[in-house]
């Protein structure tokens, strides 16, 4: 079968896997948009400063970090540090032809991990739990590379 | 045809559209550089005071920001925060098979969304001319996802 | 041969040097966590302070910024700026069938250019030994995707 066909149950897995995974990533942006926003604030251009008609009544303290807006750019910032990797990574381990149960449990494993990442740091829970929800991902993540590294040398 | 195949119009579409934006994206490290070295300023790490060859007078100053190269670092996190999103998303769409005209027109259209973006933020026009920009190509990314996503569950 | 079998040597190497880009992508968030551990700070959320398991003693320092900390975070900046792109860059250039030997060369070259960067960064050698292996890696990516760019225009 194509290994690149959506009819691929293996391939289907990591569509949608990567699918959820952009779409997670692509709504930080929107939640920075949305705190920006409410909070009026959070900017980190000059030119942010100009009255506008999204910014009627503009005011530099617009230009000091806001910890509502801080903590989603962070978050943002530990998306970007993983999930790009995990999008090539798990593209390539499908390539591999595992078992559709190990696609499954590896990459939907990741996803979840990741969703509970959010929701740990989003509200502000201790750093231990977050710190593990991440290396659940990062362990996954590891997982993959070193199983396709293998078999790009004929293990 | 070879879905993968340049001969394969669809692909050699998003071919295009992804070498152009991996170009940008490379372009932001090379013009921070440049700015670097006309402002001859805005290091970051504490041995780039050390004297060499092409820093022959260092300076303590040298380590502050420098809004010059401050705002080519946040086109580039911009970018960050988009491209390598819209590399998978793209690819993944492009999978499906959609009509040709399709695929120029989303792919087309934010690369054409992120190339004005960057003038936009180079030239320091107004949060609400970059915001909008962004959002054109930020809804394309969703759109191309959530249709990947869509056939991945065989709609 | 099918393109995207690891039996095709050119998509083998392709493997292992996007397989080795990603564990050292992900080895900075994990020598990042060594080094808040180590120096027991380095932290950036207001939550780090909670006393947890992890964390027995907070102290309001915990969250000020730490060299030792921040200099793996500017090495893995920098690997989000390139290895992204690098992997998809590659991923293409692979697509337009090149000679094995060219493969090599670039592909693992590019490799060797960004571990001697990590080595140069991780022992704070000068700006300019560092920016020299940069811009190694950098031109061997422009090249590859200029490679691919003039290949889907039917060069």
């Amino acid at each position: 079968m194509d290994k690149l066909s959506l009819q691929n149950p293996v391939f289907a897995t990591y569509a949608i896997a990567a699918t959820l995974m952009i779409l997670k990533a692509v709504s930080m942006s929107w939640l920075t948009v949305v705190r920006m926003m409410q909070v009026k604030g959070g900017f980190r251009s000059p030119e942010d400063l100009k009255k506008t008609p999204l910014n009627p009544e503009p005011n530099p303290k617009q230009l000091e970090p806001n910890e509502r807006v801080e903590r989603i750019r962070r978050i943002q910032m530990n998306d970007l540090e993983n999930l790009p990797f995990f999008l090539v990574a798990g593209f390539l381990f499908v390539l591999t032809e595992p078992s559709l149960l190990l696609a499954q449990v590896l990459l939907y494993g990741y996803v979840a991990s990741r969703f509970l990442h959010f929701a740990a740091y989003f509200t502000a829970q201790t750093h231990d739990m977050r710190a593990t929800l991440w290396t659940v991902g990062s362990i996954i993540l590891i997982v993959m590379t070193l199983w396709t590294l293998l078999a790009a040398f004929g293990y």
